[in-house]
Order: structure tokens, then C-alpha cells, then sequence
């Protein structure tokens, strides 16, 4: 239906097929997902739609321009920041996000106030990134369950320093608009 | 493929069916679209695949957040913007754009700057607000020719408003990062 030339649209279909081993689906806040034994992670374009029979849940977002970094964020960001892939990084998570109705009526100037200079989501993102890549995907404009995906990769060794960062976003004051967050985690077959 | 709960997408349709009559097709900048006599729009949900037959070209969007506007700017145009659909709005305009690369290389506060501190935006179209109504539509991530689709509505004694609006942001910086834009303008069926 939608163009493939330049878009980045990518499924997560959770079922009996994919590349990666459902470790734990924790519900956060809000509604849990299913539990299922293997995660698929696809460019909705490239599969089919008959590989959608026996999928549990599937997810679907797009990644976009950054809403909120400035250029010199930008540019700190990207010079620390690993590839995904990493052969060493066998350990993912999926975390789907969804923001409550106050979130997305705030200005762009509450917006970010709220999400750097009060909860500082980058800069404490920031003291991680060597050891983590993360891929955002946007989900609320297609009329998902989920606002926003988050798809991070990190060896076994830092699955410590990756749960302690998401514990210090999880308390800011930005996370008062999360109504509902799941964290599944993943373990890369083979 | 993706859920009719909330999102909106919505779909323009150029061929020989629809509400709206396609008056005139002009390229501002880069290639233009093919001439049609009939525009039809309507949730990209909602219109059956076959109706894509004989269509002369399709162009899809959603409606999203605001991206730059501050809760100050949301208020004051909120308070004045008129509703899609008023009787006497007998005209319409289709202003697809598409932006260069380095627009989207930017950070929010450079685009930002350029967007609404430097080339007025928001202040110079609230100047007409009153008279047009406006509603945008986010196509880039979608992978579509164009990034953004605007729909204007207004009554024909205010044609001459209109056009002065597109001037004066037409000589903008923020229009030097415009790589395409087609002026489609249209009357509405009875």
C-alpha cells in the first residue's frame, strides 16, 4: 500500500518463526502482550502477508527524523553510538511504549522541556550508548496499540548497566505520561 | 495493514471521481503531477482497493502531532482556526512539498529556528487564519513522493488572501530547504 523507495517500516511479529528467542514479556504499566517463543523482525514490505498466519501479536513502526534532539545532541549521539548487528550483542529488547492523550496535547516546548532539560532522556541515555544500540520506531500514526518501539541490542555483559538505565528513565518525570510500556526480552538464535 | 483505531490517513485521488473539481495543476518547484479532472479524498481506510482503478495518481498522509509549534502557538491558533467543511469554503488547494536532505539532517532547534524565529510560519499564516482552513498531512515516512500534503479550504472572495499567504511563505528561508512543490487547486461538487 505504501511506497517502499524510502520508507523504513519494519514488523515485529511475535509467533513460532524469527530470528530471536522470546527470553520474558514483563508488563511494565498497562496491558501485557502474549507470550510467544520466537520474535520475527522484518521490513513490512518484504514479507508476505501469509506469514502473518500464527502470529501471536505483530507490531508495526517507523523510523523517522529525531523530534527532539537538537544538532549538537545529534551529533554526540551518533559519534558514540554502535551499529545494530554487533556480532557480540546477542541480547535485544522490545520495549512498546504508548503516552497518555495529556502527552501528545503539550507544545513542542513542553514536549521538550519535559522529555531533556527536566528528565534528561538523552543525557542519561548518553552514559550508555557505547554498549547499547537502539533503534526508535514510531507507531502512533498508524493507528498501533503502541506509540513508540524501541528496539535495543547489547551483549550479555551489560544487560547490568542496560536494566540500570532503564530504571533511571522509568523515574523521571517524563515517564508520568507512559499509560502503558512492555519490555519483552530477546536472545539471538545461532 | 495498519489498525483504523486511531490513526488518521487519508488518501487524495486524482481521476475521474470525486467531490472536488480539479481546476489547475502548476509546478512551483520540480516535476509537476499529471492533470486530472477530479479529486477524491478520503480515509485510506475507508475506500475500497478498486477504487485505485483509473486513478491518475494517489497521494497518502496522516495527521499527527504538532512538530514545532509551542502550547503558546497551539492556543492561538486553535482559538482562531476555522473548521474543514464550512459552506461557503467552495475552494480548496492540495500543496504537496517535499523537503531536501539537509532539512532533515537538521536538529529540532535548527529546524525550528528556520522554521518559525527566522521565516514567520506560524505568525505569518495565522494573518489569514481566520479565512483558511488548513489541515496537514505527514506522508514522508510512508515513503511517498512527498513529506508533507497541506489542505486548504477558504470561500472564493478570499482567493486573493490565500495566494498572498503562499507568497509570502514561499519567499522564506525555510522554502530554500523546498525541493518539490505542486499547487493543486480545486471547487468543490455540489
Amino acid at each position: 500500500m505504501y511506497g517502499a523507495a524510502r520508507a523504513k517500516v519494519l514488523r515485529f511479529q511475535a509467533g513460532d518463526t524469527g530470528q530471536w528467542s522470546i527470553e520474558c514479556v514483563a508488563a511494565v504499566k498497562g496491558g501485557t502482550l502474549a507470550p510467544a517463543a520466537r520474535l520475527a523482525v522484518e521490513s513490512s514490505l518484504s514479507g508476505s502477508m501469509s506469514s502473518d498466519r500464527g502470529a501471536v501479536w505483530t507490531l508495526t513502526g517507523f523510523v523517522s527524523n529525531a523530534r527532539y534532539s537538537t544538532a549538537a545532541e545529534l551529533k554526540r549521539m551518533s559519534s558514540v553510538s554502535p551499529q545494530l548487528g554487533r556480532p557480540e550483542a546477542t541480547c535485544a529488547a522490545l520495549i512498546p511504549i504508548k503516552k497518555t492523550p495529556a502527552w501528545w496535547a503539550l507544545g513542542q516546548d513542553e514536549r521538550r522541556a519535559i522529555f531533556e532539560e527536566r528528565s534528561g532522556h538523552i543525557r542519561k541515555a548518553m552514559n550508555y550508548v557505547p554498549e547499547v544500540a537502539r533503534q526508535l520506531h514510531h507507531s502512533r500514526d498508524l493507528g498501533e496499540p503502541f506509540d513508540f518501539l524501541t528496539w535495543f541490542e547489547f551483549a550479555p555483559e551489560h544487560q547490568a548497566a542496560f536494566d540500570a538505565m532503564l530504571a533511571e528513565l522509568r523515574a523521571t518525570e517524563e515517564w508520568h505520561y507512559v499509560e502503558r510500556e512492555v519490555d519483552v526480552r530477546l536472545s539471538r538464535l545461532t
